[in-house]
């Protein structure tokens, strides 16, 4: 499904219509949604050269935006076929990944309707159980993935093992880390009752050979403090960590602001103090890191971050992703180190599956 | 065990040890620990009189701390009894709870190691399988609680549903909250695959009589919005999510100052605002909020704030903790809303533990 070489370019599916992103979606017209889409697929152009576009979405909203003008559209338009597509666009973008028309998704879709579309469409990879949904983000010390974030909430350690591979993997094609630092979320303390499945995954990642080091057990604090670059949980666990950080983030910046609204001393404090403040936005741009990609699939599917708006840096930087793990052979690496996985591990991971086959 | 009647005032077992705190715990001095400790016992004092304290450390650094001398302390000077204990002097403190010398522990002790030794020696109330550690905390609506927090990692739907009974009641005897809202924490997308324990939970909950009003599902964002004045989670995930709320608030506040020292200009305009951040400050004290209860047990032990240093203001805000549950009649009104449970519900509970001895 893959098998297109580079050289020829990728083919990256692109949903331009997202209508079932999140609150308020309703509100935005289908012509502001494409030109916000397509100016991120003219801007991902720039950066990656030599790729081709499906736009999927509204056939008139789309065409008007490629012919908004300028060299950046003009190229794209150049490289770019449009697929007409009822709301939401997203399943049909799938359906072309799954038919070999392209190499990857990139939508804005929510995660979990992207997440069921793919799993539905592509089978995973044949040493991996299951998909798992990876989300990257910035932290104390630079950058880290933590998955999964949403795919599976029952999860055995042939699972997690599994998780730490492609997360691994994903730090270094997308993040550029060498041999990354992995560890596994826990929450219970060590002197009460465990967890039995994250002390047999530690106990199978401390014996397996891995694309990374293998640190051994993280805490939830250890996410932001960049204590590893990769946290490795299961989708309940992880789906509930990366939204309690963020509402905790958002509640911190909220009362900043209230703070700075509180007084004029402060406001004025505020203001003259901006252009420090404008710089820390751009650091934890959530248009960057707001994403998410759905990994283990014989196919790419990659999130666009879940904004208020459809924004065209966030397109941009959902289409990089998607480009880096496929340039970096990402779904060849990681077959290939599952396969490198020690015997015991494996078994651990076929047996799993023979259990779910049975119980299916 | 909490038989003596308010009339007669509470007996405290107050640690004013806390050696086993966490890092840096060495170089605090004994005299330093018990001085702070012993000033939070005299600030508890003035606030909740007609109490008894029972102050359990090293004999010489306590009764120097109460011969500082100031009105405050000659009336707690009055009242309390020095127990000398080697370190960690927590356990010696659980034991008088468990003899029916006190009435509460309130310690500066890891959380795990308080929780363990309570449930090591105190029963469960009748009607509860398993205590649950709660946390409040500042949210964007007001004040809210999460239980469990790592006194279990595995847990059934009747365990949920005891949780729920029992952050319901603190809310009311703590946060002073009416009839407060209640809702189980979940991860994953209800488009993927669920969580079986959190689904029963949701469905005895929706059936059952409640000291509060059952909201529903939350995610982990809720959290801080404050979406529900209680949110129910079994041990792992709650201490996973507390942990990476916490750990990503530090950052955001840590990204904040480092974009004040990044410019003069920022740190002048921060000079100028400063009294608009010291209200913040105030408004998220972590020693208000950094603390812990471990509920369900026949005594209750309250763990004051994990600060670096030991606080007089963060034992005596423990204190008062312990105090507003034994006032407010938290462990019979606990066992009574129990009893009050719909009979599948209680089914359910006594099902658990008959599964759970069978294994033992």
């Amino acid at each position: 499904m893959t098998a297109r070489r580079p050289s020829d370019g990728l083919v990256i599916a692109l949903d331009a219509a997202v209508a079932d992103r999140a609150a308020g979606a309703d509100q935005i017209a289908a012509s502001a949604v494409a030109a916000a889409v397509v100016a991120g697929a003219a801007r991902a152009l720039k950066h990656y050269p030599g790729n081709r576009f499906l736009l999927f979405g509204d056939e008139a909203a789309i065409a008007g935006a490629l012919a908004a003008g300028g060299a950046d559209m003009r190229a794209l338009a150049e490289v770019a076929e449009v697929r007409p597509a009822p709301l939401p666009a997203m399943p049909l973008a799938v359906d072309a990944l799954q038919a070999g028309a392209a190499d990857c998704v990139v939508s804005g879709a929510p995660t979990g309707a992207l997440t069921a579309a793919a799993a539905g469409a592509l089978p995973t990879l044949a040493e991996i159980d299951r998909p798992a949904v990876a989300w990257f983000f910035p932290t104390r010390r630079g950058e880290s993935v933590m998955l999964d974030l949403g795919a599976q909430a029952d999860c055995g350690p042939a699972h997690l093992v599994q998780f730490a591979l492609m997360g691994a993997l994903f730090a270094e094609t997308v993040l550029g880390l060498v041999s990354p630092s992995i560890g596994v979320l826990t929450g219970a303390s060590e002197a009460l009752k465990g967890h039995e499945v994250v002390s047999e995954a530690v106990a199978r990642l401390s014996a397996a050979t891995l694309p990374g080091r293998f640190h051994g057990l993280v805490q939830g604090d250890d996410i932001a403090a960049g204590t590893v670059d990769v946290v490795v949980t299961d989708g309940f666990t992880g789906n509930v960590a990366r939204k309690a950080a963020a509402g905790a983030a958002a509640l911190s910046q909220d009362w900043q602001r209230r703070a700075v609204r509180s007084s004029p001393l402060a406001g004025l404090g505020h203001r003259i103090g901006r252009s420090a403040f404008t710089k820390l936005g751009q650091r934890v741009d959530p248009r960057r890191y707001d994403g998410a990609a759905v990994l283990g699939l014989q196919g790419l599917c990659v999130r666009a971050p879940s904004l208020t708006d459809v924004d065209a840096i966030a397109i941009a930087n959902a289409i990089g992703v998607a480009v880096d793990l496929l340039r970096g052979g990402f779904n060849d690496r990681l077959s290939a180190a599952a396969r490198r996985l020690r015997p015991d591990t494996v078994g651990g991971a076929a047996a799993t599956r023979a259990i779910e086959m049975a119980g299916a």
